[in-house]
């Protein structure tokens, strides 16, 4: 459903509006090389989806006086936020009530409308899309649509360019729209290694299913990799291109998040020490000479854990 | 007292064994880009500066059997320990008796000997000196020797490589270590602008005075930036480069390190935040188009302040 080809648009389309961010040479646990997609703007690799998606709305038509309009408390809707600022068009965020004052302040903050209904994300949900039936808003999908993905996927085309090429690369998986964006722009050019904790496994249990199933969602998390299910996108990208789905525990996702602080002065969300988590406890062992990268996609966290 | 050749020497003498450390453009408050030296070995740059130490002086035939002795309980200690490791060579580190055991701990982690000694710095700092003169032992001073310093200003010669030259660079200053090597190294390419908090001024006093003088030590940043005395070698290249000096105010530094991690999601020390606040605090205003390179050189700090 995307191909190397979108990653590709993507990338000229949304150009210097993201930054190209950094990669870290290393040598520890196996890893090669850090991509370093924390320093993204907004704090996480979402920023790269949001613009894609809205620009790309704009050059079909999609796009409507009525703006855009996102169902998500978390990283996408800051995201989401942040690109329709920087582009001028406005942004309706719709949260749950009971979403955190610091989220809902920092939403405000980027300009977006801020509609916080219903007790359940599931209802925030339901009231966007009405939202957008009624006005004629440009839905963004947090990870499972086409634009998402392909701009999401444009970090795998930067870190190729900034490494000369690696042999895998280990990414972490909720939603999926990172994943799919970065097996299209790879399309076989590398072994993909899709991790995710044991609380929130919505690619794993697919793929065992043969197709997308609900998932229970728990753990450290899962206020980022926390998706019911994974989004079509990412399932049929996955099984095209041969992703290798990989779980790791929470303890082991605390660990990395701690090593990355320890050793290098990294500061990652728990959900993005999920990549790091496959080296460091043991889940995947490179062989000999293997170039891996570690994509390093999010930091919005609180850092006094780290201490 | 250095000069860009022994930059360019230490270079190569220390290789690979450093990080070459990633720089990230940028569009904030005037900076252009920023070199994220907080990335390096044990977190600062003084990494760059202990290695080529130890190995000029095994070039040299400095270098015994007895080792290297330092005094310090902060980032000099870590590195020198640090490095002696990387190179096998045996290391004692003098620090007071009063140093955090964390500190304490870090040193024996990486293998040195820990001697706690004396209730001031001072006090460590003559114990050091004895061993050296017994012993035979290399003294590694924690900034005012020409291969600390010309280690150092290897960060400048990458910056200069990785972003195909900028003309300003802001850069942090305690003892003068760093300074006087990124002036070395730049040999006025560049136009060099040294902060110092105002309860640190060693730099700037020694400019006024036409000489190194002594001066009190206070503030946030005084554990890493709080030497008593500009080194030597530090004030003759700012002299004889033109080092521009500039100061700012704590409440500088501790609003621009909150801005590199609520804007960046980048962690450093208070110290390292001193290049930042010449810029958000308007002590240092570019000209249109200038290209302005910030150093973020250390990132040993305690991330729960920034919670």
């Amino acid at each position: 459903m995307i191909s190397k080809a979108d990653v590709d648009a993507a990338a000229v389309r949304i150009g210097d509006r993201v930054r190209h961010t950094p990669v870290l040479p290393v040598a520890d646990s196996g890893a090669t090389v850090f991509k370093l997609e924390y320093l993204q703007h907004t704090g996480t690799f979402k920023a790269r989806g949001a613009l894609n998606r809205i620009l790309a709305a704009a050059e079909s038509g999609e796009l409507s006086g009525a703006g855009v309009v996102a169902a998500s408390g978390g990283n996408a809707g800051i995201a989401v936020a942040y690109a329709a600022a920087q582009l001028g068009v406005p942004a309706e965020i719709y949260v749950p009530v009971i979403s955190s004052p610091a989220k809902v302040r920092r939403l405000h903050e980027l300009g977006a409308v801020v509609v916080q209904t219903g007790n359940e994300f599931a209802e925030a949900y339901d009231a966007a899309q009405k939202r957008v039936s009624d006005t004629g808003a440009t839905f963004c999908h947090p990870y499972d649509h086409p634009d998402m993905a392909a701009g999401a996927g444009t970090l795998a085309l930067e870190t190729w360019a900034q490494t000369g090429g690696f042999d895998t690369v280990l990414v972490a998986v909720g939603g999926g729209g990172l994943l799919a964006g970065v097996a299209a722009a790879l399309d076989g050019r590398a072994r993909v290694v899709a991790v995710e904790p044991a609380g929130a496994r919505s690619l794993h249990d697919a793929l065992a299913a043969g197709q997308p199933v609900d998932v229970p969602v728990s753990g450290v998390a899962a206020d980022a990799l926390g998706a019911r299910r994974v989004g079509e996108i990412a399932f049929e990208v996955a099984r095209r291109t041969g992703v290798q789905s990989l779980i790791v525990e929470d303890e082991d996702l605390i660990a990395a998040r701690q090593h990355l602080w320890d050793r290098y002065r990294i500061v990652v969300e728990h959900s993005a020490a999920a990549a790091m988590a496959a080296l460091t406890a043991g889940g995947y062992t490179p062989a000999e000479g293997e170039r891996v990268a570690v994509i390093l996609c999010g930091a919005n966290t609180d850092p006094s854990s780290l201490g």
